[in-house]
């Protein structure tokens, strides 16, 4: 369904693109996905698409780019308690995977990373590699490059779970009830020491008190 | 590197084609994997493999068939202390995945689930669907399904960060200090009341100590 009356170029018909392309690549992953799909969702010709972005891969990159500045995003999430960083922490990724704007760029990545070398580059690079050293250095701890990267892969395994593989009911649970489990996962790895039995989450403080 | 001397079709020649279909779709994924690759890998001629196993979708199935009988991994991981049960399906599943027959089993899913939906149906059946729940029901709590589904997420997300990204120093670390910190958070998911704060895990005892 292409619309007339657009300037090919006009920085709208750019933004359209990405947007485009990054439902498509989402949705098929980049192998699967095409500039012949992507022109199609966005209403233009294939060739306005190669114009302006050349390659599909390069398309990806422009289309994949991370649009969350950690410096905006570490304050946000380390300002407080310590002892509240872990919910911060998942509210803040809840709330960002859950927009539909947002939503496409993590499922994209992960759905490309498998097959696509610059994609799991991208993928390592800014979920892995992005924020969560900092917040794990900020919160403190050992070892904080390995927790930031179990914070990340459980990120990464839950976006698998939710978005891409949609198991219930897990794929329809309100974000409360997500965040809920989340969080104290995240202030494990973010805060615990690393070997220390006694700082070791416990899920039965009965136990603990009759000690 | 063909070798010679073997009778094709004998069972041998079966588990080695197998073998080198695993070690296909884990390094390539289920789309960029061919016949022709396991062929070469296995040291046979192409049409055997389509003799023996039919197309590469049916190939995969065969290859990625899980090696896990359930009713054995459960009473293995659930027998004990409810308390250890976090532990003991962490260690589990580190010492499955690091075995170098298993490894390649869910790295294929993992790399295949993205783009293909045989993949993905596996993936989410076995993985997701498979032994957990029943360790969440056994482990006891509410929303026990969610909860095997988030142990599920950390899973693919841990091999896909260790086994497929491969950052580090999540990729090179020892497996204690993985099965460490991965243990409380199982823990966690199994066992700890939805949305109840207290059951929530605690990486600060000191705080706790002082109150």
């Amino acid at each position: 369904m292409p619309r007339t009356g657009r300037r090919p170029g006009a920085p709208e018909t750019r933004g359209r693109v990405l947007a485009a392309a990054r439902a498509s690549f989402a949705d098929r992953g980049f192998d699967a996905a095409s500039i012949r799909d992507v022109a199609a969702r966005a209403g233009v010709d294939p060739a306005l698409v190669h114009h302006y972005f050349g390659s599909k891969q390069q398309l990806f990159v422009a289309a994949m780019e991370w649009p969350i500045d950690p410096a905006i995003a570490i304050p946000r999430v380390a300002a407080g308690d310590v002892a509240g960083i872990g919910e911060r922490l998942a509210r803040f990724v809840v709330e960002l995977w859950e927009d539909p704007t947002f939503q496409p760029v993590i499922v994209g990545l992960i759905r490309s990373a498998a097959s696509d070398p610059v994609a799991a580059s991208m993928l390592r690079g800014l979920v892995l590699g992005g924020p969560l050293p900092a917040l794990a250095g900020v919160a403190g701890g050992p070892d904080a490059a390995l927790r930031a990267e179990l914070v990340g892969a459980q990120l990464i395994g839950f976006a698998m779970a939710r978005y891409v593989l949609r198991v219930e009911p897990l794929a329809s649970a309100d974000r409360e009830a997500i965040v809920g489990l989340l969080a104290p996962v995240f202030q494990h790895y973010l805060t615990a020491s690393s070997g220390s039995e006694s700082s070791a989450p416990t899920a039965s403080p009965v136990r603990r008190q009759s000690a």
